[in-house]
Order: structure tokens, then C-alpha cells, then sequence
């Protein structure tokens, strides 16, 4: 279980005021590469570890990374407590708050009207957090991956904020903030290659004959080489012969019961193009018939459809 | 910041694997009404509260609430236990992993295929969490109200939960889980109650001649009065009477500077309805007009048609 | 079933067309403490509901929520009925529009670009509505206090958009729609209490040994008392009391059938974490082994690698 | 299959950097009727489709939508290059860099803090692309209405971004892409009209009573007649008369066997609202009442509640 | 303004409670071709049209689409009502509700647990309903083609519904909402063509050049011509001529302030990649490198690391 | 650009029909770890790159996932042809379509009404594909590590999904497409190896004295060690002292100008909770008050609310 200290992990010392870059830092409050996603991507994979050393630590970063939501939180809250004060008690002059919540140049207006100023769980764009950040499967070769990779994705977030920001106090914060996520990545590289092997992850091989082969796919001016396809490692294969790989004709086929069979028939039929003709379409009406022509059709047209709701005419061909 | 403590809040004794009973129990773990939705309310408010003493309750809330969380995924994860061995060691025989997992009646599918059969934060439906489930809005006179809901909307849930298990040890933590929030809801009350008046919420006092008013705007068969509609407390306003209760044109009106007023003007003759024709219709085109008279119209109309992409022709009335 | 009468409740009288602040009302039209989200909240739940009497206030209440959506979308439409003519003409000097769709601070450009400035559901960061806002459960105890907390939130946004207007036709009509809100929270207060007893809500009485404990689970400086956890209502408890409440191990078990142990046995084994090692990461090549290095391992472990491929090595301790 | 050509299908020519118009086309790239919209919308059907004709035109239509996402994309990303520049690289001096973020006047700060001024699937203000843009339901007469709509409205989405442009060589490759949605929407409506009939779609013919009845159900100032509702094609019908259609009662029923009718009364008398009271509220208690009064009532009702918690007392009428 | 009666649009007379059937019509309920979807759609464009013809009969349309969410809403709950009823009270048998809840094969079980068995705006499985589905943009020809096909999807799934039920009641209630969907489609129908021209949509017309071209990109077996693509209208382009069909490079290009173009390239050369080497990566480590080999390379690394925190070396080529 | 050709790069063999295995397929095609995901995170980031070779490289992996888009998408296709026939002719018998639609005990209802048992963007639970599942931030260091992991979720996917079936043609297809992702992470980890340094991410260096610190957050039952936190590499550190790190207070502080300064103040006490009292609260009244007593003091507390509207009285102490 958790407990909490009012002593935040790291002192919050903000110079003064700005709600337009308190609405900035709201991405790694309530954005997908923030302090939320991260402890609850590693909260929950340490809900659902077996093992006992990567479970412990999933906990102790899970924790860690609560304790940021907090700092960065506290980051948002102080550079926001002036405009909630005045939003609050509504005592500026006619107009001042309009201009003041529209001159941010970013989404502050939704961080002001909506929450109060607060500090939302939303991106810097108002988004809410969804789960959909959050790409943990179960699988501790593939987790520890994704875990790697969300480090290094919150560090650059971070590493921008800090270059977006001229407070000393908050940039000195974010910085703290930011070299943990490197110290993290750490932890979880050394996790990931402590279990051996852990390529490919999980249990099934591949299918050797197409394990090292790389498809030329995009061909034309640009074409490059690398060690992503060079060298003996690798098989390079062209566009051409990259359709149907597996010797086939390269079409799908399903054997289908007769009854089944039967009534896909019926479905084709009663929805074919008729291919051979050239139909009048509404996009030609709509291009400027003129009206007598499209009234005479029209009284036919009528005719025709309305015994058309009960009847429907046979298809003609 | 954060502190965690490997013995959970309330031991958890699952009497045996159940997957399909592991997916229900979702709800409370990443649902609207469940605990990640209940911790992240209260934390936030928590940290963007200035008054001592609720910021302080907040924080002892949130914190139980993810010591709840972590509760509720106890429960999946040993519910899970053995479908994810199962899944993840490929043991079973052919067909017999799919009869298991589409056999349970619920989406333990998506937990399994896609999770892993961990504890991810989607409902029992697999609907990722999202902080739109969040209403915190930054007046402590609302958030409480919300608060309060939302106490009262958990138990409910809970107390559904706990009628449909039969497993003792699951329904003993969920008793736990389930009183808490009554709990909560005491304290949260309790709060609302000592911030004096709270009534209206926020500052500024209603329009008075409409505070008391009641529209019947639902008539006819099964209409009925009530406590919240009759007395004197209440003027009680029928239909008829709720049109422009301004006493004006019940209009909406914009004062248009005249360069403005005139390309509206020009807006709505170039995309005016032509009240008068009844113009033949892509509907009817499609009811059964014969090949034929289609094919004629369509030479004529594609050679307006062309002629009129680089220069279109003047609306005709 | 409904009518609708083109007359509005309340009467929309707009000043000037100011498409910036059409953008911040989007807020209480698609936003998450909206007119339609009141709408909604109570048609679902009248339909639903038995109660006769309940039904007809929710009917009633539904209905003017429908009522107050169209004027606050009035209200946007006359706001951004200037800016639709200019988009939709294209009338202005190069460069004008560009200028004046980026130059209102908020999100204006969306509701101009992408809605042809009409009245979309969306709030005024541009966020789609969703029912996930609603949070109706089908227990009236819990959905009245979820309908009062809903009235007071979308009360205070009323509140703040009022104070940000200086238009007196807009002001005017947003102060109906801010007591219209008061006045529905008190039908919905009368509804709740005049169901007894209504507290805890729904039928299950909690575990008597745990409804009126505190948690004291964050501590440190600026720890308080107050009502919600003091007097002789109250158990305090301190958080080293708060684990395993249930006087157990504070661990999660299941029972598993044995042949489910022995898979989880396989998987535990094949996923473990060599804690004695220090192995070589991937982050530790990218900080900077030299290449030369990095070469030579490279042979060796891409042969390594290719047999793995088809037959993976047995783990190593 | 694929394959892929690193020659654009129309060569984009960008006079001058500029974040804020990278922003604006996220519309066309990310956004509801945008390419990746439209590529998606055409290559799952084309996927499901049988009909061999249609087929091979949604491969094509969906190829060339892919192609305009990569020319829509690259406009993007040569609009945001500096800026991706100064951002990676921080070369700014100390606030140049908040400056120039929050100075466009919409949302290019999310695109640029949490994207690196990159290309993401987002719409202009910051919403991720969902497949709930897409309205596919597998019946080709509905699919291809749809598919027509969707032409119908990227065209005009088009037409705006080209109005607020200046820059001569992205006014050049939007007019194409505008241009293509024109070509894309007339091969639709052929293939909608090469179905015949393809109206009403679907096989179920309506019941033939209401099939060309309209019901006047918006009344009041502005009531208006057009061909949508007159002509002897139409049976006009009032409000009144548009009650219970089916001559029968305008009442829900269901006939619940009589163990189920039995637990629905028991939960309609658990929750019933008394009408003929008029009970103290929470609202009222937050009025004002003197804090003397209601702590008496308090530690009286205290009393009674905290009995209740572990046996409710029986409902008094 | 809107009013409501209680009596229905049309009666609905259910047979019998069947809570999986209940879960299939939420589809049309807070589905995306649902009727909140629909009345939605229309209130919306009826709020911000000008032409007085077309916005009558959109709030004609609208209302009665509420009206008819009322109608499937009162299917769902009936159907519903004795699930409710035994939820609320708990009164079954040990594992009787479970085994209840999981036999209806669909997400019934959300329907229950979360939503009390009440009518709640998700979709069929569970999918909270959002305004994304809503394809407004605010320019009639596009919207009303927009409509048009919302009209044709709806009446498909209506029918789908259909084939589904064996309820003689139900589906009565669903034939009548189903024709209504066609009327609907015809109304649309007749105002989209009484704008005329209506194609294409909006004001800008095509580059000429390209408005009647059709790109064969979807080459192989099962080439196929049809209207689309083939005859006099069109001109037929292969695969191949599809490249830069402006002529130019099919390159992206901006001209780039020199200060700009100097940071671009640093930020290219820090980023290089170095095609020439092939070096060890991660995964080779994970694919079985011997953990002595690994070790001592670890520490030599781990050195070269720890140095490159603080001050990161030069990138050797 | 793009062009397609109809062969598929695998042959799709289905052996027989089977909507509910149809439904898992599309964890593959519309969920968060498939093809779709796939291939929009390479294209999207090909379009943004500048390096020759990754751009190249990006391009050709999107394309090829573009073509398993394809291969996926038809094995759903072939697993529902069936399914589909009947649902749109509609040729079951009463009821048959129902058992058939609800006994495949997954979402495959969804895919059948909604969607025509088609190939939507959706995961096996029907959750709509999201571009919120594609992590790139525009730095190749970060998003080469988030290709890594994103490949070896997609390998176990697959690997789920092969242990799940028993048609040897599906099980064939998605060995191969599993085989791939293992390719694809072979070249991704040689790109993200061929940038030196790589290691940290980004530009800015962190904190030297918090880049091996390891803060052991979660104490208590299965505390261990690993190479995550042990050894000369790592500075371990308690929980106690991993409060205020920086060594300051630990709390957070704005320096605010006066006149905020002075509304905070007011905003604060008007929003004052009153710790020494103990109120009446809502949950009191709720549990049980007599009638008799709170109608007495309803009239009392009713007179103050209605003085209170139009001026709320000074609060009480």
C-alpha cells in the first residue's frame, strides 16, 4: 500500500506567475509521455510481475514516478495561482480577463475555464489522459522495451520544456525531473538484459526463411543502404518478388460451406456494378441540369420510385 | 511524494482462477467509477486545494484510493494467474485455448490476447480509462458535490460486483473496498458542510426572478408533482409560458458590421434553397428510373457537368 | 416524443461578432459540464427510471437542457456568424484570414477550419463530446447526488464565462442559464431527500468495523484535523495501523489446480531475472563503447544470434 | 501489396517556413476529413468488397489518398523545419524559443513540445485521428453515399486552407489535392448509380405508411415549406397527430414473468420518492442555516446514521 | 424551444425481458449511426443554417430523431427491466447472476454492472457514444450529402436489427424507425438538389486539368474498368505517369532562412546515422552473446558511460 | 507515392469460416499493437525524417506493414464471408441469427451489426483505432527505441494469436507476419546502434549527482536486489532520504505580485473550511433523520436560501 509525505521529492521554486507555460507543463502532467502514463505503466505491470526483483523495482519506480506527478503538478499549480485567484473572484475590469485568457497564444483558456486553473490531467493541448498511452502487454521481454523506450521519449519532452523555459526555479525542477528518467532507463536496460535470452521476445521462433530478410519496398530517388539491410546478415530483396512471398498465387480463398456459398452469391448479385453502363448520377444533376429537364425526370422519377418503397423494380441490366 | 509498502491495504485470498470474473472486476480498477479514476480525482484536487485542512483530507483520500487500486489488480492478477501461464507458455491443446478464452461471456478475450491477462486500466468492456471520467472543475463548493457522487456511484458498483461472486475471499475484499467509500463520502460531506454558505456554489447569486421556477416542459400521460416542483417554495411555469421568458422575441440577433452583413448575404443566396421546384433527386436516380432516360440526361448533364468545373454556371432559378 | 418551437427560451441578443469568444462558450455546448451533456445525463436516466414521479422532473428538466443548448448555440452562431461568411466566400486579401483566424489566442481556427464556424460539440479546446461525461449509473440514490454535483459544476463554468464577457446581450442570457442551474439543483436536492433513508446508498450496509475509520495516510508538514476525520465519529488510524486492516499477511493469493502451478512454474522460470549478473546493456553501448569494440562483439553475436533464431540457446546462469 | 516511390505524386514547393500554417494543414493529415481518413475509409472497404469492379477502384482511390497523405505530410513537415531545428537543438537565447511557441496563435506548441514539430496524426487543434471518423458499414449502396459525403466535405476543408494561404507553392499542391477530391467524388456516384436500384438501400423495403409521411414537429416563427415536405409526393403531419402513430397507447410495455415483476416492485418501493413531503436538503443547509441549529440536528442524526450503517431502519412514510 | 409528451412516437410492446437483445439495440441508441447521432447531426446544422427552408426542416428532423431515441431507449429498457430489477436487489442464488451476466454472449455484462441495466449511450459494445461520429462542417451541399448518407447507414443497421429479433413487438417498433430513416433520406435528397449548381461543393472550382483524371494505382490480378474510370468523361493514367504529375522533382522543398538551415544541420550531423558500420545492438546482446563476454564489455562500457552524464564525448565516426 | 497491386505478399489459405476467430484477428488490424499502428508510426515518421538512410529504411518498413495491413485485413475477411452473406440477405430462420450473433463469446456482435462483419479499425473489444497508440516524438534516438519495443509487442501478439488457432492456413499467415516484426527489430535496433552516442537521448546531459541514484521507494514483504540498483554503478537510496533531494524545504512556492496575491487571499477565506465545527451534513439527513424534524427546519432553512439568492449572507463562524 502507499503513503504519502507532504514533503514533495524535490522543492518547487517558481519565480513568478505565467499560465500560459503552466498550460506547456501540463505534458508531462496529463500528456502521453508524462508522470501519470509512467506510474501507471509501471504500477500496473508491477501489480502483474511474478518475478520478484523486477517486481520490486517496477514498485519502487512506480512510486518514484507518483512522487514527479507531484512535482511537476505543484509546477503547474504555482504558475497557475494567480489566474485562478482572479478567475475565482471575478475582480478584473470588463474585457481585462478576456484578453488576459486569450493572450497566452496556447490552450490556457481551457486550463482557466474549464478546471479552474487547476492542474487537469490533460496534455498541453487539453487533451484528457487516456489508457491508450499505456502499451504494456504482459510480457516482460517486450514491457521492459516499451519501458525503455517511454524513458527516452519523457527525457526529450522534458529536455524541450527546459529549453521552452526561462524560470530558473522551474527549469532547475525540470532538470531533476528530466535525469531521472535517465536513471530509470538504466534500471530497466539492466532488467531487460538480465533475463536471457530476451531476443526474439517471447517463446516462438520465426520462421527462419524470412527472419533476416529485408523488402526493398520504396524504391526511386533517396534509395540508401545501412546495416538494416547490408551486409551478410541480410537478404535484400526487391519489390517484385516480395509479393507472395510464400510461393502462392497471393490471393485469399476461404472454403466456404454450400449454404454460405450459396447466399454470398445472392449478396453479389443483388449489389453489382453493372460496369458496362454509364449511369446519370446526382453529382451530374448537381452540376447545373438545367431545372425543366430535371423536373420532367422527376415527376417520372417520383412515379417510378414511390411504387418502388413497396415493390422494389427487378434489377435491370 | 510517495512511499509503498509491499503488504497491501486488505489480504487478498482468491479461492481460484477465474478469468471471466478477473474481467468484471475491471470496473472497479480502470472503469469510470473505479479506483484510478477515485485516486487521480482526489490527488489533483489535492494538490491544487490552498485550504489546509482539505488539501491534507485529499491527500489521505487519494492515497487510500491507490492503496484500493492496487487492492482491486491484486484480485485480477490471481483471478488471471492461470490463464496467463496458459497464454504464455502455449501448452494447451489445438483449439482448446480458443474454446477457454471466447468461453468466458465477456471481453476476457482483450484481456488476454492483448494484455497478457494482466491489469490493465480499461473497464470490464475493455475501454481504455480516460481523465473525461475526471469532473474536478477547482471550487471546492462543486468538487466536493462531485466527490460526493462520485463515493456514492463506487459503492453502488461495488456492491453489484459482490453480488455476482461467489468466491468468499473475493467478496470479503470487496466488502472492504465497498465500506471505504461510504467512509469517504462521510468525510467528503463533512467538508462540504464546514465551507459555509455552499449554496449556490461559487460567487456570484443567480438572476432572482428565476431561481424558484419550475418549467413543466413534459406533459401529457403521467405527469406528476413532487417536492422539487410544488409548495410555495416553487412558481411552477407551464409550457406555453417557458417561450422568451425575457419577455422578448425569443430571436438570436448579432449586430453585423456591413462589410460582414454583406458576404453573409452573398453566403446565402449562392447556397439558398430553391423552396419552389421540386428538383429530380440522386433518391430517385436510385429508386429505378430506367437505364435509358438515365443515359440520355447523363450525356447531357456530364457535358454542363465538365464545362462547368473550370467555369461554374450561374445559379439558374 | 418532443415538439420544438423556433422561439427560444431566452431571448439572444449579441453585440458584436467576436469568434474568439463564440470559441470559449463551446465550452457549456460540447464540453463535459454542457447543455447537452445535461441533457443527456437526465433524458437517459428519465427513460430508464420507474418512479413516476422522478420521471416527469427528469423529462422536465431534460427537456430545458435541450432548450438551453440551443441558446447557448445561438449564442456561438451569432458570435461567429461574421467570421462564416468571410471563410465561406474567401473574400479577404491574401493573408487577412490567416491573420485573423490565428489571432484570437484560443482554439477559433478549429471550429473555423474544420466546422465552417457553426456550433460543433466540442469544448473549447476542441475536444469531441463524449458520453464518458455522463456518469449515470441506474441507482437513483447515486445519480441524484451525481445530478446535483453536475448542476453546481456547470454553474461555476457559467460563473467564469461571465466573468470573462463584457458583450451585456451575452452576459445577459449566460446569467439565465447560470440560475437555471441553481434552480435544478434544488429539484434534484428535493428528489434525494425524499428518498429515506438514502444513505449509504443502494441495499448492502457496509462492514460495520470499517465505515467510520480515517486513514491517516499522508503525513508530514501541514497535517490537519477537521471534521471529517476528528470527534468521536471518528477512528483515526495512522498509516504503519493502515496495512493488512484485516489482520492477514497483506499478500494476494490463489488456490491454482496443479497443472495450472506447473505452467505458471515454466513461465516463471523462462522469464526470471538473473539478479547476480551485471549484463551488458544496450544503453551502455549507445553511451559510447568505441566501434572498434563494438565490431568484433557484433560477428560474434550475430552468429550467435542467426542460430538462435531457428533454435534458441538454453539460458545461462 | 504496396510499394512505394520516393517521388511525390505532385511536387511541393514551401516559399517560407511557418509553424502556424503546419498547424492549420493537420486538418488534412490527421484530422476527420483528412487523408488518412480517407486512405483508410477506401482500403477497408476495398479489403471486405467482393464485387470485382468496385474492388479494384477503392485500391486505387485508397493508394492515391495514401499518396496525398505523404504530399499533405511533407507541406507539413517543410513548413515546421526550422522549427524543428531550433527546438532539437535549443540554440535559442534564454524566452526567444516561449516566444516563438505561443506566439502562432493556435495549436503549434503541441505539435512542437510534444511532437518535435514532426508529422503526427492529429487534427489542427491537437486531437488524435480515431477510426470513429470512419462511417464504413459494409453495405456498398450506404458505404458509397458515405464515400461520396466524405469527398463532398474534404473538398470544402480543402478550399478553406487554400483561402487562408499565401504561400504560393502550398496554395499550388492544396488546389490539387482539392481537385482530386472532385475526380474521387464522381467516380463514387458512378459506382452508387452502377447499383441499381440503390435506393432505399438495403433489401428490406420500409413500411409503406410512413415512408412519405413528414412530420411537422418544429413549429413557430419560420415555418417554412419546401420540396423536402410538399408536393403530393408528401403527407404533411402536425405535431399532435404525430403522437403513438401506430394508434396505440404512446406506452412502453414488457411482459416480465412474475418472479421478475416481483423483485421490480421491491426495488420501486426501496427507492420510491415521497411526493407528499417536503424534506430538508443539503442545498438548504448550505443556504445558511445558523451553524447552532445544525449542530443539535447534527449529533441527533449522527446518532441515527451511524446505527444505520449496520441495520437501516425501515423507511418512514 | 423544445416540449415533450410522455406518450411515444410510436408504442413499444416488448414480449419478453432479454437483456442480450437489450444490448444489441443500444447500436441505434449511442451508437454511431444511432439516433443520438442523428438528432444531434441535425439540431446542430439546424442551429447554425441561415436558409430559413433548410433549417425548419432540419429541426423538424432533429426533433423527431429525439423522438425516436426515445423510442429505441424505452426498447433497451424494457428489455432490461427485469435484469435491473434483480441487480439492484441482489435477490438471486450464489452464482446464479454470474452465470447470468456471462451467458448473454455480447457486453450485456457492462450494460449491468456499470450501468444498472439502464439505457446508457455506448454503442453495442460498450463504446461511450462521441461527437466524433458528427461529420458537420458547416457547408450545406457538403452536410446535406453528409446527412444523406447517415440516413442510408441507419436504415442498414435498422435492418440488421431486424433480421435479429424474433420480438414481434421490437420489431415492429424497429420497421417503423427504420422507414423513417428512408423519408428522412429523401427530404435530405430534395434539398440538396433545390441548391443548385451543387457540385462540386463550395465555391472554388477544380485545376481543371485534373478534375476528370483517374490514377490506375491498383494494378494486378483483378484489374477491372467500370463509370468510374472508363469512356469519354475520363482519362485514364497508369501507375507509372502518376509521379510528379506537376512535372517538377516530386520533391518536398523550403527555403530556409540561413540561420535556420545552419541549425538543420547540426541537428542532422548529431543525429547521423553511420551506415558504413555494422554495429552490435541490443538485440544481439539479447540473442545469446555468452554473459561472460557481456560482463566485461559492461564494465568497460558502463565506465565510458558514467563519464558521458556529465560531459558526453564526441561522436566517433 | 504509393501504387498496389491486388497479389498479396502472403496467400491468405482459410480453411472454414469462423466470425469469433475473425473477431481476435482484429487485434491485428485495428488494435493498438497492429498493423494500422504499425505502419502509420514509420510512415509518419519517414515523411519527418532527413537522414537519408533511416528515411529510406522508415518508408520501406511502413510500406511493408501497409501490405500485412492488407494480409491481416483479408484473413478477417475470409473468416466473416459467410457471417456476411447471412446478415445482409437475412435468410435465417426466426432467432437463428441472434444464437449465431451471441454465441461466438467475443465482440464479433459488433463486427456483425455495426460494421457488416467487414474489416474495421478496431481491436477484438471493438475499441476504435487511435492515433493516441503511436508514440513518436520526432527524435530517432527516442522513437528507434520505441520501434524496438513496438516490434516485439506486435511479435507476441501474434504469438498469442497463433497459440489461439487451429486453421493451419490462418496459423500459417500469421507465422509469417510474426516472423517479421522480428526482422523489423533487427533493423531498428542496427539504426538506433548506428547513431553514437545514443545514449542518453537528446542533447541536454542530466544531473550528474541524480543519474545513478536508485531511490528504493517500496519497502515491506519481497524487498530485493538486481542489477538495477546494485553494484558501484548505483547510489542506493532509502526512502526517508529520498524526501526534498535538492535539500531545500520540499514545498512548492510562487512569488506572486501583490494584487493576486491579495485575490488568493480572498478566494481562500471565502472557501475557508471551518475545522472546529462539526455540521449537519447531507449523508445525515440521509440516514435516517424523522421527517417531522427535518421539515421543520426545511421551512426555517428554506426562508434563509431564498433571502440568499439575491444576497448571500456573510458566512458564520
Amino acid at each position: 500500500m502507499f503513503a504519502h509525505n507532504k514533503r514533495l521529492q524535490y522543492t518547487v521554486r517558481v519565480n513568478e506567475p505565467n499560465p500560459g507555460l503552466a498550460n506547456l507543463m501540463l505534458e508531462q502532467f496529463g500528456g502521453p509521455q508524462g508522470e501519470l502514463a509512467a506510474a501507471m505503466r509501471y504500477f500496473t505491470q508491477a501489480v502483474a510481475e511474478d518475478d520478484p526483483g523486477r517486481k520490486d523495482m517496477l514498485f519502487d519506480i512506480a512510486t518514484e514516478e507518483l512522487s514527479h506527478l507531484e512535482v511537476i503538478g505543484n509546477i503547474v499549480v504555482m504558475l497557475n495561482k494567480g489566474a485562478k485567484g482572479r478567475l475565482a473572484e471575478g475582480v478584473e475590469e470588463e474585457g481585462e480577463m478576456y484578453r488576459s485568457i486569450t493572450g497566452a497564444g496556447n490552450d490556457s483558456h481551457i486550463t482557466q475555464v474549464l478546471y479552474g486553473a487547476g492542474a487537469p490531467l490533460v496534455n498541453s493541448g487539453g487533451v484528457p489522459w487516456t489508457a491508450a498511452y499505456i502499451d504494456t502487454i504482459g510480457e516482460p521481454t517486450a514491457d521492459l522495451r516499451s519501458n525503455i523506450a517511454a524513458e527516452a521519449r519523457a527525457k526529450i519532452v522534458y529536455e524541450r520544456l527546459i529549453n521552452l523555459t526561462d524560470d530558473p526555479g522551474v527549469k532547475d525542477a525540470l532538470g531533476f525531473l528530466m535525469t531521472r528518467e535517465i536513471a530509470h532507463q538504466k534500471s530497466f536496460e539492466k532488467a531487460l538484459y538480465s533475463i536471457a535470452p530476451n531476443f526474439p521476445p517471447g517463446k516462438l521462433p520465426g520462421k527462419p526463411e524470412f527472419t533476416s530478410v529485408y523488402f526493398n519496398l520504396s524504391t526511386g530517388p533517396g534509395d540508401e543502404r545501412g546495416p538494416w539491410n547490408q551486409g551478410e546478415k541480410w537478404e535484400f530483396v526487391s519489390t517484385e518478388e516480395a509479393q507472395a512471398v510464400d510461393g502462392g498465387s497471393g490471393q485469399a480463398s476461404v472454403e466456404l460451406p454450400s449454404a454460405e456459398a450459396e447466399v454470398v452469391q445472392t449478396l453479389a448479385a443483388r449489389t453489382a456494378s453493372h460496369t458496362e453502363t454509364d449511369p446519370l448520377t446526382g453529382a451530374e444533376l448537381g452540376m447545373g441540369v438545367s431545372p425543366e429537364g430535371m423536373q420532367e425526370l422527376a415527376l417520372e422519377g417520383a412515379g417510378a420510385g414511390d411504387t418502388a418503397m413497396s415493390s422494389p423494380p427487378s434489377r435491370k441490366r
